[in-house]
């Protein structure tokens, strides 16, 4: 593998003129920018990375304190996934549960240096404003879930919201549904808004009607969903998108005992495919996030960003679990 | 490293159910799924995956054919970044690049088989309605660059173009900038639609009110600005997001027909960084795409679906270039 020294010496340049070349700098020009590149094609080159990354690496993965329950259907395959892929890489790795009330979010920075940690995984709920503008400014290759965060060494990974209420979506046309409702979780979390651009898509695709009265922000529980649900009913929905198990659970218990049947009556998708999915009564169509993939990609774009590249996002392709809430219009 | 029969033996279980619960199957209870996993990290299992990629593996990467120019400024360095990281690889690389009236869209699954490729890149903007259908059921790993495509098998690389039009209006508001104008693409492009939600959540963002008389929907040449540019003038816009710089420069081009000045009466910016943005008058504010990152980008991607990732999405953070385009509200 030849180096940006060989180039130089090849094209009688200086090291850090084609160093400025590589990096797409504007003090080189246009022309020797071409030339370095073509060069560097020929000879092989292979890029001079920021090798922060390797056996040498401590990674940091913070986890919000969020009880059992919620650990073990959500974060717990997430965070076996990430110690997999660590391990390929010989990464060192550090689980710490942190609670809201504890105040890490002042010292992020701060408490990945003084611990000597390469990079953080950040997952869980906990991206209150603060933290978000600690994250905008830090310098440590640092990986959320499900949260964006405008800055070159913060990459997001999680499912494809977007794509995920899509395939709900399509599912339910090809079923025959044309008045389609959709639960949705909180109006001001991101989830809930790639959700709802997700359902526009879909329904657009499937030439169906976005009607406004079968559209609910609610929240991401099974506790509140009883009003939204009557108000489908009478609406005339005769399918439920729901942006989460647990909504869809909740769901599932009102059209029950409204003596409404699933999917009879009225079909009802969720969205996570936790276990109550599998459980459930009848047993729900969802849509899986592989949480062990996306534990393998949250290292793999830490792993890049600890090698300088910027990512932003890295989001995986959700799967259609079809079981017993989804049949054919009545 | 150990084996998925070493959690096998360890557990008592067949090979086939270690394997179903590593994988996520519905036919392995919760509790078996737990136990394996514990297992898989207690001996540092590593994830056996189809180890399609390696030395051996051949990529294609189609090129639409779209002139020296476009090339030059966009494509080219794509496939350098791309080449560069395949050679890490060892991959080995061809290049064909394909034109409209070439009827390739027809038979891609059948040509890569054909040819013995293991991968696709696609690049260009040739994705139309009989081609993205036939992506959408590829079974070829393929990355295409800024297209989604809901298919397990197929990976989007790009810009976050999201976060790239995001920047450019909070540049604009710290300059002082309420009225801003957003000059956008075809209203049938996805590239497009991402950068006009981009404004909608920058603005949001700055607390500014989204103007339907200051956001218009062309073209992405420079050719066709001009009843846009003055009814942003009419409107009084202060400053003109664009969302490519061929746009930019059509404006430019248009503003000085007016006599109006740069940055002086109205702020201007850019989308990609080509040449152009660096050599226009006044030089271009503009976002800048690393394409040769891109291309990298492209080349991780499509090897990691390669290995069973089910990537979606791999986005880059885009960079604010401030040049002499954006001043200070008059």
């Amino acid at each position: 593998m030849s180096t940006v020294k060989d180039i130089a010496d090849r094209l009688g340049l200086s090291v850090s003129t084609v160093q400025k070349a590589l990096s797409g700098s504007d003090s080189v020009s246009a022309e020797v920018r071409q030339s370095v590149l073509d060069t560097a094609l020929k000879l092989g080159y292979s890029p001079r990375q920021r090798k922060k990354s390797g056996p040498s690496s401590r990674i940091c993965v913070f986890i919000e304190n969020m009880g059992f329950e919620k650990i073990e259907h959500f974060g717990y395959e997430i965070i076996v996934g990430f110690r997999l892929a660590a391990a390929e890489r010989n990464y060192g790795v550090d689980i710490v549960p942190i609670s809201m009330d504890q105040k890490i979010e002042h010292v992020y920075e701060e408490y990945m240096n003084k611990n000597g940690y390469d990079g953080g995984f950040l997952l869980g709920f906990f991206l209150h404003s603060d933290f978000h503008c600690q994250l905008k400014n830090t310098m440590i290759p640092t990986v959320v879930l499900d949260n964006l965060i405008l800055n070159p060494c913060v990459a997001c990974v999680g499912i494809d919201n977007y794509q995920g209420i899509t395939m709900a979506v399509e599912h339910l046309s090809s079923l025959g549904h044309c008045s389609i409702a959709l639960m949705n979780g909180e109006s001001n979390s991101r989830v809930s808004l790639e959700r709802y651009q997700g359902f526009k898509v879909g329904m657009n695709k499937c030439n169906l009607p976005i009607r406004k009265d079968l559209v609910a922000f609610g929240d991401f529980t099974s506790e509140n969903t009883g009003p939204y649900v009557n108000q489908f009913v009478e609406n005339g929905a005769t399918a439920i998108v729901c942006a989460s198990d647990y909504i869809a659970a909740g769901v599932l218990n009102e059209l029950s005992r409204l003596d409404i049947r699933v999917p009879h009556d009225i079909s009802v998708t969720g969205f996570d495919d936790i276990q109550i999915a599998r459980y459930s009564t009848p047993p729900l169509t969802t849509i899986r996030q592989d949480r062990l993939s996306i534990g393998k990609s949250a290292c793999l774009a830490l792993e890049q960003i600890m090698e300088g590249m910027a990512i932003s996002r890295l989001l995986l392709t959700p799967e259609l679990i079809v079981r017993k809430s989804t049949g054919p219009v009545r």
